[in-house]
């Protein structure tokens, strides 16, 4: 775990545009598919966000995040998504996504979400579980 | 043209996850399609990013981005993309995008795009009329 | 209604591969679209399948699709997609939707849907006014 | 290879609608991937259609699809895509595309793709290797 959790993702001909890269409006949702996946692994329980919502009834909507481009993503090769928790609020949780191909950084970024009752959408403070997950792979 | 430019977004059943609301992972996409309806006015030339790259041998990769979600996104009502350019550099360009249904703000966000050449993405500076366009769109 | 209901979609750069056409896997998600306006429009309510899940509790998934591609589709021109019901049976309405771009079909296909209940997805038969809305447009 | 080839997609909370199902408008698009996949592993290249239209000058448009939608997919089990080629014509090839999770099939689907130039989409014969490569997998 010395370098956290890492999400791979292959990237195909249907996600770049006509300029040979990938289309920069896929690339927050890649960003979200790793945390997604995080969570998964996290709470070591299949479905990630689904399970949290339908099985565990709590969600966690985003509310900012910041991106930086740093190198055009391509078929070329995988892209590794390295998520980890930087900041545990009472009522909400950050993350680092950096995406990384052939050892470089093509973005990275900031994710924000609050804790949710699910159906309601009220602000609520994580599940116990939820909380050590995140406080266990803190930096 | 005193409130800019709007885009005007049809959000469908399929953006929706099961919290019953847009997916986070659409919305910057939305902010994108806004942009790329941006220049397709503000050119007066059908195609937007696609005519730029294709038929003017210049695009406008995206180098940041920064969203704030302030209130769900649903199917209820059409999503209104506010555009407008806020800086201009000597090779990249400032957007702002403000999205709105029934009268509120549900996100808004700001993106930085370079000049570069098409195919070999060096940066230049911007075609003059381009730049034009941008400028008399400024705040 | 002498042509029936006609979807229009702005067809972006984002839509578009490398091989700057619209990337194929996004075609059938254009014409599910055109559906789900259809819908909104027969139904006189806004939101298409999101008002008749949540507010009217039946749900409409697909069981199958063909679909025919004639021509590219490109961000040179609108998309209209026009939509008509062509079958209704007990628990299942079949669609056909032509997609067209300056005049020529790009791509037509069918689809056939189940009325399901919502929540449980089991088959039903479909709401009086939606099979009324269904019958006054069959060719 | 008594199996064939089977490409693994992770189904996550962004790929499902308000029905707590994969959205319909996706599926089409899983097919695609898992036959992009197909291509990258039949011609032993990474990149697929990307490597496949940029390195070696020739692309595999859509002419046709049918699906076939069984079961709901899910974001409780990995999405087995199972693809083999089941016709190889002078200028085109059929796919056929089995999805199944947790051991019963989700989706299938028939696709029917034509061999054509990079770049002027002029229908041409396969390269002997492709057109090796979809020999040597034909049921």
């Amino acid at each position: 775990m010395a370098d956290g959790f890492v999400h791979e993702i292959r990237v195909g001909w249907g996600d770049c545009d006509p300029a040979r890269i990938a289309y920069t409006g896929h690339l927050p949702g890649f960003a979200l598919r790793a945390i997604d996946a995080w969570w998964e692994w996290a709470l070591e329980a299949p479905g990630g966000w689904y399970h949290m919502e339908i099985d565990r009834g709590f969600g966690t909507p985003f509310v900012a995040m910041r991106l930086d481009f740093r190198a055009p993503v391509t078929p070329r090769h995988p892209l590794l998504c390295h998520v980890r928790p930087t900041r545990l609020g009472t009522t909400s949780v950050s993350f680092r996504v950096d995406a990384r191909q052939d050892g470089r950084t093509c973005f990275e970024g900031e994710f924000t979400c609050v804790f949710v009752e699910g159906g309601t959408l009220e602000k609520r403070t994580p599940p116990e579980d939820a909380a050590a997950a995140i406080r266990a792979h803190l930096p």
